[in-house]
């Protein structure tokens, strides 16, 4: 088709505490007595949010290792250890940041999908309908409960299951639970749905249905973090809704320079992508000059110490590595500069780039 | 639950000129060779949007006559034709504004749901899914194609479907499809987006997940109507999105004053929603002062006449019934005025504002 027909999330629910609906919201999905599945952040446990999950008989908490970004091969181990202990489950409830939301996009949909999640690292390669899946996010900004996709780290590659089976069944949005995350990893995470609005604003995909969702995850990104005078409750609330239709922005639109780079730095050294995203924009802003000089008041103002040189200590292989997983990344840069990209986009510039992280 | 959770559009597409898609996304929903039906806007008879609508084999295009507001019985009629014609059908595709998606949805709900649509007026009174539907609005500023009802002028009232099943299945959203509007139907629907805007914002029922949606929206129609000089392609495109956010906004909150004393005007006058909306709107000032001041811009520099003392043929018993129509919407008041809305909304109120339209 040529004009995207784009899945919605099923179903959403909205309010603080609103999230102690979750039990009567998963009932009728409850199938034959097999097991709902939490997978919860691994920082949870032991907190009152484990405490607070509403488990069930045979219903099983699985904590998440969220030091490094979802693999391939962690999806792959997971779904085979689900599948060993139970057969069948009725669905996997999420409750996390991008890292846990796209690992529970990507099992439920390994569930019911042959092989290994590395085969549908792509667009639309994934088969058949995954179980019920839905999203409880803990972190704002990612976008990932929304998305129709979910970002893999696999042997070759950094690339989501794209594919229209992938937007949860459920997202649950309930602000209260995103009070308590550490706050840089809540800024990096928060500076992730303002660096792909200001990528999604400016790139070549642009239609008026994404910039309408852009500018208002824009906006509200400015208000919270440029125009108000500090952080109050109010901006749980406001970022929250900014990662929500910062996600939908992307739907007819693309991430851009920074999301490439970024990929790069994440492949490469492990980087998260919150953090590698901040690390890249902030020496980009010839490509964006107004977002880049905004975000720079931002770190200011919020004091953050990105850190330096992040590239100084890598190998010539790595270098060309990452430059290479940057590179790869074609919608992105194609978004960001038309068709002509590779005009722009060089292997020596990219490395240039880098070099000045 | 004490928070809704609130069912999405199924799916979605975007982009001038994406209608021509409509074979091929409707195609995996044939069914064992039932028809898939076609609504079309009586207006469109012999028109180039008739001639556009891909009907094969069995199918079959209906004019909806929407020379006054849709009626539980003409939605029962039509579903009675269709059972006695074709026994099932694939689905059904509406090619309208507010009226014909709404007999769009209604019909869907009534090819699976025994009995009369005005026994579901009202709250989750429909028990089973409807058959496959999808909405391709040609006007824009109603939000019907992202909302939860379908609102039908009953034997004793005017009250919509609210249901779970409501929404559509798809929505297909070609913003050329509103070009050809007749000029004062299209303005009128428009402003229906705005008011309920302001209703929405203004309303104790609103939230942040509303609000996002809300200010976008009527953000979007403060461009096109006061802000742009003059009417052009892009506006086209941003009304259709303002109806869609505008529509988002309910989805936690709830119109206000102006469509209740509309719904009276409908009911008894058989007034357009979009026009009863404008007439009340222009008269409530003193709840939405800001609102009603912009509203009353946005009249002169397009240039509209509103009719005036519409009321004044009214009988004694017609002003009754009308005032009584306008006060039975509970949720409506107390959205404005909160809790105790009772002590501001009499009847003597209520008649006093009608009797100044």
């Amino acid at each position: 088709m040529s004009f995207k027909n784009f899945p919605m999330v099923t179903r959403v629910v909205y309010g603080r505490g609103c999230s102690r609906q979750i039990e009567e919201i998963v009932k009728p999905v409850r199938k034959n007595g097999h097991p709902v599945i939490y997978f919860a952040d691994h920082c949870f446990k032991g907190k009152t949010l484990e405490k607070n999950i509403p488990i069930q008989k045979n219903d099983k908490i699985i904590f998440i290792d969220t030091d490094r970004e979802p693999t391939t091969a962690y999806v792959d181990r997971l779904r085979d250890e689900l599948v060993g202990e139970f057969g069948e489950i009725s669905g996997i409830i999420g409750y996390g940041g991008g890292s846990v939301l796209d690992m529970t996009k990507a099992v439920a949909l390994m569930m019911t999908n042959k092989g290994s999640s590395a085969d549908y690292q792509g667009w639309d390669l994934v088969k058949n309908e995954g179980v019920y899946h839905a999203g409880v996010p803990t972190l704002s900004g990612t976008g990932a409960e929304v998305s129709r996709t979910c970002v893999l780290t696999g042997p070759d590659r950094k690339l989501g299951m794209n594919s229209d089976f992938t937007p949860f069944n459920q997202v649950i949005l309930d602000p209260k639970l995103t009070e308590d995350a550490p706050k840089d990893q809540a800024f990096y995470t928060g500076m992730d749905c303002y660096i792909h609005c200001i990528e999604s604003l400016n790139g070549t995909y642009l239609n008026a249905f994404s910039r309408s969702y852009g500018e208002k995850a824009l906006e509200l990104c400015k208000k919270i973090y440029l125009e108000k005078e500090e952080w109050d409750d109010e901006s749980y609330e406001d970022l929250m809704m900014a990662s929500w239709h910062g996600g939908m922005s992307i739907a007819y639109s693309q991430v851009g320079v920074a999301h490439a780079l970024s990929y790069g730095l994440s492949y490469v050294m492990g980087i998260r992508h919150g953090l590698g995203n901040c690390i890249a924009f902030n020496q980009i802003e010839e490509y964006y000059p107004e977002g880049v000089r905004d975000f720079k008041k931002i770190i200011e103002k919020f004091k953050i110490e990105l850190p330096k040189n992040v590239c100084s200590e890598l190998s010539e292989d790595e270098m060309k590595k990452m430059v290479g997983i940057a590179i790869r990344l074609e919608p992105l840069w194609e978004n960001a500069f038309g068709k002509n990209w590779r005009e722009i986009v060089t292997e020596k510039k990219v490395r240039e780039l880098y070099e000045k992280m």
